[in-house]
């Protein structure tokens, strides 16, 4: 059960602190992720070189691994990057985009997740359960497993990693791999516009980055997405509007239209 | 002459089974390729390490092949995932993006052509006429001839490689060497939004995947863009609108939409 | 002072010779970038491969260096673009994205301007006063300074470096190191989109394609970036809406708009 209070609250500490966002992610939603981190109210960096990944990861209060558009350059810059946050205690969440299509994503996830131990792992229910068992082919980037069915998975994963897991889809699931937390809202046209779920994971991480509660942070994080996303899609005719809705949507959310729009 | 009933046919079968696009595509346009394949009803995927390369392009239902922000290990990705897709008869549409405004460009271009040997080829009329004749330079991406004095260099170069080859401008011109078809929708305004031409291609991959008659599923791909792309243009007032409403409408495009406003 | 028939007449000579603008520039604005010029009326190419750069660079009108998702082999692109522009005498604007945030970047940047001269330099305070101090540590790309305090770290780099310094800001200031003009036009919200700088900085490059004056081309394009924004911003509701406005704001300027708009 979402707090309400402690979600207008963290919110409004993401706005306040204005938190710097590290972001090694891919090519397609690099812009997205950029804006959408600006419309809740955080500061988006992106650098990926290996001679300063170590120095930006250091002054970051949350790290994005997101493997979408991976190569090896870049695998590499995430693992310095990574285990550069372990070592300072800053949270790390990680978007598994992809897991089980190849398997060289299978095995690079193993790796980020081996060697930096993220604090949150979001993905869609396909790429959970391809992490829990390689032996998953997934379609590309889109899911084909319902959520529901991924809840085991999910806990898991949750329990052999210590991370918060999330599984995005038309009901959110948020566990620790003993709690679980749901989040209700959003909108199936969210799926038609890409980079949401990679917008969601930097969103997530900007809520890690305020409170130290993984479990309740990734809640709050995924929550906001998807009012805002909700909101958004009800007065979108298309997935061009609903990008740009969304983002409007985010910068003005506030306590009354949170309060108005959630679903319990 | 475009068979109205096969278009709809056409998106329908895209929508129903939504083919996965495996794109080795340039970084201005991956957003927006991506939501145009989502748009239009397909699942895209965007992957370009030689660690996986061949095992995406082994999954998706076709391949679109785009140098536009080309560099040499990106080069040998779409190679590997061209021959990948040659060997197991899956359509590649390739898009020679600024084919004549570098040396390099235009023997990258001959190369995948060589070696990839692709279903279809779209590009303008001055990226068409320099890949049939090395010595013209044109001005970067954009075109400066115009489309119908680069026909017969479209007929010889489907002629030499067995594609169907596309022509993008005021009308559209699809030739496999001895037929031609045209498509005469579509609005000046799109060539001031980056990437139309490259979601085209990737809309004519969707087409080229659901069906094998080329010629018909390349002039169904470009009659799909150019409609959505001139009803949009009607309600915008600059490239930022039209590139959000050519979203929107390709999203809802329907039979009835289709008939409404196709120009035969 | 502006003087607005000159600004006026700089539009209209982007617009009639559609100047070839070569970027060499980060990976979250290319997508803006390029809309960003084809709304001013130029014609944008991407492209970074050292196998083209320098053939690139010779045929545009000017180049845009801009290091936010800087690496080696990106910078090794800059240098042969940019050395290859500076013998050309085409004009070059340089971004340093990120100054002093990572001495990489600091480090990056001083090579950059020692090798290739850039024309223009164009950043917000804390970038342009880690230039001259690489003692100062940003907080990423965002500013942290206002660019009042800077202007006199602008006036020194321009003597050093004999370029024309651009600081972004409330009021943006514009200098050789001994005149300075202001831009007092814009809005706080542009701030909030991602690449909005990055997209000043091609507008100033293409600006400089068509006045050899570097003072007022660039002053030119920092008042068509800030006079489009501004009256965008008065009808976007966040910073979706903002990306999507300015480009149609920046598509249809002309001398009326900007005559009732410029503030002097």
């Amino acid at each position: 059960m979402i707090n309400i209070s402690n979600l207008i609250r963290d919110l409004e500490l993401v706005r306040e602190k204005s938190p710097l966002i590290h972001n090694i992610t891919n090519y397609v939603v690099m812009n997205n992720t950029a804006n959408g981190l600006l419309a809740v109210g955080a500061s988006p960096v992106m650098a990926h070189s290996l001679e300063e990944v170590a120095d930006m990861a250091s002054i970051a209060s949350a790290l994005v691994i997101n493997i979408g558009t991976l190569e090896p350059e870049w695998v590499k810059a995430m693992l310095i990057a990574g285990k550069t946050a372990l070592e300072k205690g800053t949270p790390i969440v990680f978007d598994p985009v992809g897991a089980g299509a190849t398997p060289y994503r299978t095995n690079v996830c193993k790796q980020i997740i081996e060697e930096c131990k993220p604090s949150v792992i979001r993905g869609n229910a396909s790429e959970i359960m391809a992490l829990c068992n390689a032996g998953i082919q997934t379609k590309g980037v889109d899911s084909t497993d319902s959520s529901d069915s991924a809840l085991e998975s999910a806990k898991t994963l949750a329990r052999k990693t210590n991370a918060v897991v999330v599984i995005s889809g038309q009901t959110d699931y948020i566990t620790d791999g003993d709690n679980v937390r749901t989040v209700k809202n959003g909108n199936p046209m969210m799926a038609r516009v890409t980079g949401m779920g990679c917008t969601a994971t930097a969103v997530v991480a900007a809520f890690t980055a305020v409170n130290p509660d993984l479990l309740e942070a990734a809640t709050h994080g995924m929550a906001i997405m998807s009012i805002a996303g909700e909101i958004a899609a009800h007065r979108s005719s298309g997935n061009g509007s609903l990008q740009v809705n969304f983002l409007d949507e985010l910068y003005n959310l506030n306590g009354d239209t949170i309060k108005a729009n959630i679903k319990l």
